[in-house]
């Protein structure tokens, strides 16, 4: 309970937090106990939250920014799962009394050119002093017209199985961060670990589209265990579909372990969604429109609830020893 | 990145959680990735976030019961402040994973308890396990007729300052638990400590009557200062006006070191506000229909912004060794 930062709470949140909070009226400068704004007429709010602990989910040696750029990124990943448009986020920061102003800086800088790059403003927030950890969250807001955010539970069994982008990446690169992947050619997979890219131009524009959603953090067939659980459905997945990187592809060559983390691995930030497959033309007009590739990877079927099939290019079953992550 | 809790993340939720959010539809079950909610026409949203780090704003050893009181209290407290109507909140805990399942449900039980008495409900949240300490954190929603809600900003010189209920007793107590002060007849100043008393009832009724409010959590005198700072104004504080509770009285008795401690110990959780002199009756007849005491200790004046004087009972100033505060 007393003071350790040379700058106190209120010299570093003017300092750091309180630029970035200068575009969002909302946010009242961060001279008030709270933020204060409203919801246009005909749209509802979406509230998403996501921490994260140094330790468990990223390494305490981390570059500041590489953390600042994932805890925004995982939760605009969240928001693109609901169909939401960013609009603003809190942030609460436990941060260790020996973090230097210049960690602050570059952590804040990165927030920044977040800010912009994904139309998202600081609303607030909360800064205290642990002896444990660098532990941070936020809490993001997005917005979407009312009755119209994307469920997780709206899958229904004939459906189509689609994902943006590629899977495995993230996972990879954690093997190559903890060195039981070599490096040679792996940045690509390293820096989709570190800055996740949340696919916030697809999201919105799946409303009406797709029957469920969600975002690949636990691991795609972990999370396609979730829409299904949730839809009261099965699901087959085709593992030979599976959109996958460059960098990935030859780190997996023939490797069936390999390919079994880039399956089950998480982090990936990707969208995993159902949709009829009468939807299957104006997805390939989206994914031409937004650049983000959508590949059509399996089905949603009737079967025991939340049960995923996981079939090889021969349509054999796959064994996986597990099916993602549970980060708790 | 592994399970440790015999139950995992989602069974917790399931259990310990999901019960919470069941009287509130945004919260969709806490089944997707996001809280869903609209704003009612002519409404806006306040949102204000609290973090609490065991061995900083509690001990670890306090009740878990305790601890999400205060944790849900101090939110609350943020929006009587204002002026808003609690609606929702959300809930990130970062718990070290020796955590057993009979904390959690003492924790949840707490949570459920203040539900009902607050009328608030819970929307969403994440859970992360920490190598650190207990790390908790509630953002809290709430609702206000657009434009009215309640500033820092707004104290104009001439205008009077009162507080709500009594000041001192959460210092006092903190100073029993750590054994500086006796225990003997204290256990309302530890109750309060361990269960601060949010103004739910009185701050959205100061709409149209306060023109500045704060709730007292850095320390009576160092949160006046902040309303004085932010409405460009100094102030002038009279000690013996300050209400205190018949324990807080009983304990400091004639010890300007304990009166001085009381005035700026913090984790009061009163509404402390500015109003024009013609709020006198209306403030009267609100503490009349609220139950809750609110006492006239000073007035804000021109003079250097932030300033704020403390005289003694024969208007002489009164030396404080410190102001506040810093929870950082």
């Amino acid at each position: 309970m007393t003071t350790a930062s040379p700058l106190g709470e209120f010299g570093r949140i003017g300092r750091y937090f309180k630029p970035l909070a200068a575009g969002f009226a909302g946010a009242r400068g961060l001279a008030d106990d709270a933020a204060v704004f409203g919801v246009p007429d005909g749209q509802e709010l979406v509230v998403t939250t996501d921490a994260m602990v140094a330790g468990v989910h990223f390494l305490p040696t981390d570059p500041p920014g590489d953390i600042a750029a994932k805890l925004l990124r995982v939760n605009l990943s969240d928001l693109a799962a609901m169909g939401a448009e960013p609009l603003a986020y809190t942030l609460v920061t436990a941060l260790p009394r020996g973090i230097g102003e210049a960690w602050l800086a570059a952590f804040a800088d990165a927030l920044g050119d977040d800010q912009g790059r994904f139309g998202i403003h600081l609303a607030g927030g909360d800064s205290v002093s642990t002896s444990g950890p660098i532990t941070l969250s936020v809490t993001a807001f997005g917005l979407v017209p009312r009755g119209q955010a994307l469920p997780r539970n709206g899958g229904r069994a004939g459906d189509a199985v689609f994902v943006t982008g590629s899977i495995g990446d993230a996972a990879l690169g954690l093997q190559v961060v903890l060195g039981t992947l070599p490096a040679d050619g792996a940045e690509p997979l390293v820096a989709r670990l570190r800055r996740p890219e949340p696919r916030t131009a697809v999201g919105p524009r799946l409303r009406g589209l797709a029957s469920s959603c969600i975002d690949v953090s636990d691991g795609l067939v972990a999370d396609l265990a979730h829409l299904a659980e949730e839809s009261g459905c099965a699901a087959v997945l085709h593992a030979d579909r599976v959109p996958l990187s460059p960098a990935a592809r030859a780190v997996i060559g023939n490797d069936p372990r390999r390919l079994a983390a880039a399956l089950t691995g998480g982090d990936d930030y990707e969208l995993l969604f159902t949709a009829p497959e009468s939807a299957r033309d104006a997805l390939a007009a989206l994914a031409r429109d937004t650049g983000v590739p959508i590949a059509e990877i399996g089905r949603a079927v009737a079967g025991p609830t939340g049960r995923v099939e996981v079939l090889d290019a021969d349509g054999a079953p796959l064994a996986l020893e597990r099916r993602g992550w549970d980060h708790f």
